[in-house]
């Protein structure tokens, strides 16, 4: 994993286990050995499986962790996702912190699959949003990849995106792509968002790299689209939840990218347990 | 705000903002200034209302942020919310982390606040557990608190908590306890999860402060509750979801723990546009 | 050792060690390698034994530590502690850390240690406070535990104290206590510090879960004390020092802390030598 | 205050605040002010004035800090050092961060102070040595000079020692001595410490810029100071206390460094009060 | 300026810094002010002038600093570039880590707009690299864009480029560039290096967003450009020194990175004086 | 390596690759290993060999690196210098920040050697300043002494030394130094840059450790040396680059400090290839 996330897995680690885990600290001595499993408990696309080794690394070097399964995977409830063994202070100590990030990337997997066979349209990518938790990203958009969608932007810094509210406080999009064109290097791209017909117009004349479509009905996206030469990529977004993502198949879009994916996610729920 | 929070608060601008945002800072200078207002999209409590002042005082002390309601108040979709004034780029540059962390902040308070209307039973209180997002246990917990909720323990530091876990690898509960209370101080107390009557009649025995039944049907948590004298506190925990609250109304149980008020959050949708 | 401790035990050496042992550097290579031995200067009890092994294996992992004590065990003038081998470089570089940690922590071991030999009564507990060095109090508090203390809480974040100070601008122990209560959850105690009889009444009405008698004669204690239901766990406290610990010896209270133990310590000597 | 010093204060504070103060914020809202003033309960040296102010600074910034005297003063027990004014949640969160480092470094200046009235030789300077407290080196070292004391090197890499440990690993002062000279700038100086007669005429040899006579008696120490040129600065330590300080006016040495300045550290007793 | 940068600010300061500025805080009371002037001693283009007011933010509110130029502004040798007024103490410790880094800024400024005099030719823009100096990434691609530069990528994270080494490990473009662009978001250009007219036609069959010529000369580059569809955007790159930079003008590439922009920087000479 | 080097190295890594090194992670699996070799390609010292173990820790255990030469070698255009084996992923993703750092600690340290030969006298020694790339104090200070040069002090904190500013800003040097010297330790020395004959005159009446002949030419440095006592340490500093470096040989000072080892280098060219 990423030098980035395995400091953020250890100020994760330290949150939880503060001035000491009184529980485990105060029964168990450091030598006794033991094993746990971790076992699905619903159905569903699993994520995290770096995760434990991980915290296991942080906590207790004598501790292995065993996936039967691998990112991406579709297991079932009930399913043994893997095994630990190793001193028994450091099984207990990780518990909550693996199956906590497990639960939300395996969470967010399964719904992006979840939204990929919804939309049925092998023509148009899923992708993620900004709209992570905060201190989450790397993992929530590494969930998102996990079930098959892609990933938008990591941040402010590595696309130009002008939204509404750029283009209302800086008064048109057509002087916003051209400033930033000004000062822009070749390697990051152009993106804006367009409600109208008169803003797609501004944004093709802006010629920017990506268009997207915010707040559109399928019909619109459909007619939208076919103004777009194929050099230009088209996105829609706004409020897309997975209940009408069918209504937007075989619309000709390239990307529809979804909040949902990961402000609003369900965990999937996963145990551990010391009996297979 | 807590100094701790605050200090996360700057690293979620950070993991936003990297290197610099790209598109404010192509277009806008450092001095024109602007107006936007945080606007409800749906019903709810609305929670987090410190965390603009938090980004904005990082960003630029020269943004003042004016909120109209109050942490705990319920609002509806197209209430506006707050008002920032001050320079365009830091409105533009902190409004993602802001809505990030304010729209999960009041989807639990109001899920949380959704949870007691449907118990309704104000001899029971809704509590949440350790089952928060990986670094955002502060914020996760804040929220349940601001919709109504009790906080359980913060983190493996300050309570005692003898699991099905521990109970297995240690060998029973009497001893875990005995061994517990032998090395602990007094300010702490010692919680044990029992799953069956014979647990509960060890638990009882080894005098432990909370007697948490686990996944336990809401007719064995009222005749349970009856053989726990009343010094003692009983809490009901396990896969408690908001559709079968109702069936825990009075059954005479002090804390009903729901994992679920942080680990599957249905973000608030809140939008911030210059627009009133 | 706990996550949070490693850290600050590598930041310990930084402070010491800056841009480079200067005396080690010029005058070592990187190669020979040497023994070291730990050996005590005075008697008492032996704490920290698990400092060296952190120390080296943030220094150089080939240094290998054995220990010939364990924590807790009383040791004499002249007892050789523990061993090092490895190389000179990491020996000599790590020398004063470990003994500046080990000496501390030994101190308050043995001063907690004479402290219960004081009292000589099996009914009442020793414990420590917040009055310990700053960013010390893991270790400080460890070291009460090894000495055969008890931990008080350890920061503002893991019990609520109401302090004289607390209750003067709250105006009066039951609103205050009734006010927290109203919003606290289950896992956190209630702790009142009482001057006068009036405000052990109050208290008491209050049902606090522990009450301090702040500053009170032993006489005093042993009449408070019985009209304290043994539900409700008592303290004494303020300015009790070694010398007059055994005026406390049978007054029926359940704890007494001592600031002291931490706020003045005397340091065990230890010394590091290239001779047994 | 030291950029370090202020993030060490930070760290100490969140030390002890944690994920909040429970008491403080349960009770009291966050508009209440009043006042509050820190009183000796001692008679010594106080020193560390710098640091309410530091605090209340992260804390809160409505709350002002006045002092009533100044680092280096003599206060006697009684005496109100300072007050505080502002709303009442940061002067009770932290109060008790205020107090264990004024204590503390109110103690070593006090200490140092009666170290230099014991010794009462205005031609020999007290000093201080590493065996200071793991992290505070800072603002023990402060408290030394504030009490009058003059600082040894901060760590390792701000002057060159070679201690009974390099020499025994070395092989000898000389050959110690010149390799270190070899690669070494002309900024920092060489120290080193002898034991015996022939190491002090091998030191002289060496040319190094101090000599440190270990565990010396007064009376070694008058004799191998007439051998010392002017040129060479002279140290005497090991194991020298407040005690028999005086044996050692009138020897001749430069200085004498004192472990127990700062490794056995007696809290000078401060009080916070909301009464005067 | 950026979160990110002020935070790195802060680093500079503390490892100049360390323990004190011994020079300054034991000759100069805290109260005492004066005024200091930085004054160019080269011609060039001045950079950096954010720099002084975030150093002396950290050190001493009380400073102002007054700036007669802007970023990107020619000055002369013995021009007055601004004027600091405030406490001795800041204006001592601050001196040399402002100079520092606005020395380096302003060379890396002067060196970039030397470049784009040398080829004049404004359809070619000059570009960095990320040979920057490890830790000062920020700002020396922020000189650059001062300079009149353009930016490539600001790390590994922002875009993909595949060098010879990827090429040659993964065996061949074609392969490399489908396998990216299949896990791939829409918001990232490909980029691939070139050698040969054979791996260029393979670039431009894989459809890559921007071909890099690696080490090519001026007359292969004109003719290579030829090749390439204008969707396509063009670089040189491979050891391109000022000094034969006009033999690639009127080559009809896009861009040139150079990578002596910014790891061969002479720095630009500024002296701080308490005189004018 | 020194602790506060390896934590600097870590982030140097954690600022290219940032959230991930996009072009090997998509298109290289974990498995796959390989060798590269780091080539010469150019003439001089070689410094940093220890940063590539460093570098491939932090990446992955699995990598080894075998160095060919040693720090201070001389290498020529085509030598190969080391070679690392392991997994692609780390091979690729750590190449850029190995090559930064080694290329500019190599051009210091080939700098400082060329700096020795061009002065050519054996009785004068080249040392360095505090004119270091921010946050790259420690291995630009670690070059020059590879490179055969001396180090002046580290930073603020290990040396006093009064300049220009210092004297202006104190109104002499006679009163500044005598209060410095009132409260300063004897481990630490004081250096007086002087730049008339009246200063000089001053600084020696001072009895400082160090006079700095600031901005004299040769022959005033051969006058002004011969008024000093041999007791106190003579260094010439003030612009001087390595072409007018011969004018100062056999002049009789100590010391030449130059600025333009550290402020203006220019990178040695090294290259990472798959194939050697």
């Amino acid at each position: 994993m990423n030098l980035v996330a395995s400091k953020q897995i250890e100020s994760f680690l330290i949150e939880d286990i503060g001035t000491g885990d009184l529980s485990t600290e105060l029964i168990f001595n450091n030598e006794s050995e033991s094993r746990g499993y971790f076992m699905a408990k619903d159905d569903g696309v699993i994520a995290g499986l770096a995760v434990p080794d991980q915290v296991y690394q942080l906590l207790n070097h004598k501790v292995s962790f065993r996936p039967f399964y691998k990112d991406g995977d579709f297991v079932k409830a009930g399913d043994i996702i893997g095994e630990a063994t190793g001193p028994i202070h450091a099984l207990l100590t990780g518990e909550r912190v693996i199956l906590n990030l497990m639960q939300r990337m395996s969470g967010i997997a399964t719904q992006t699959s979840e939204a990929i066979k919804l939309l049925d349209d092998p023509l148009i990518r899923i992708c993620d949003t900004r709209k992570t938790a905060p201190g989450l990203r790397f993992f929530d958009k590494l969930a998102v990849r996990i079930g098959g969608g892609y990933n938008h932007r990591m941040g402010l810094y590595d696309g130009v995106m002008l939204k509404d509210n750029h283009i209302a406080f800086a008064g048109g999009i057509e002087a916003a792509v051209a400033q930033a064109r000004n000062k822009l290097g070749h390697t990051i791209k152009v993106e804006v968002e367009v409600e109208t017909k008169a803003q797609l117009i501004e944004a093709l004349k802006a010629e920017v790299d990506i268009i997207m479509f915010d707040n559109r009905s399928p019909e619109e996206v459909k007619l939208w689209v076919k103004q777009v030469p194929s050099s230009i990529i088209t996105e829609v977004s706004g409020g897309i939840t997975l209940e009408h993502l069918e209504r937007y198949r075989h619309t000709g879009v390239d990307y529809i990218s979804i909040g949902a994916l990961t402000h609003s996610v369900k965990a999937f729920d996963i145990s551990f347990n010391s009996k297979e």
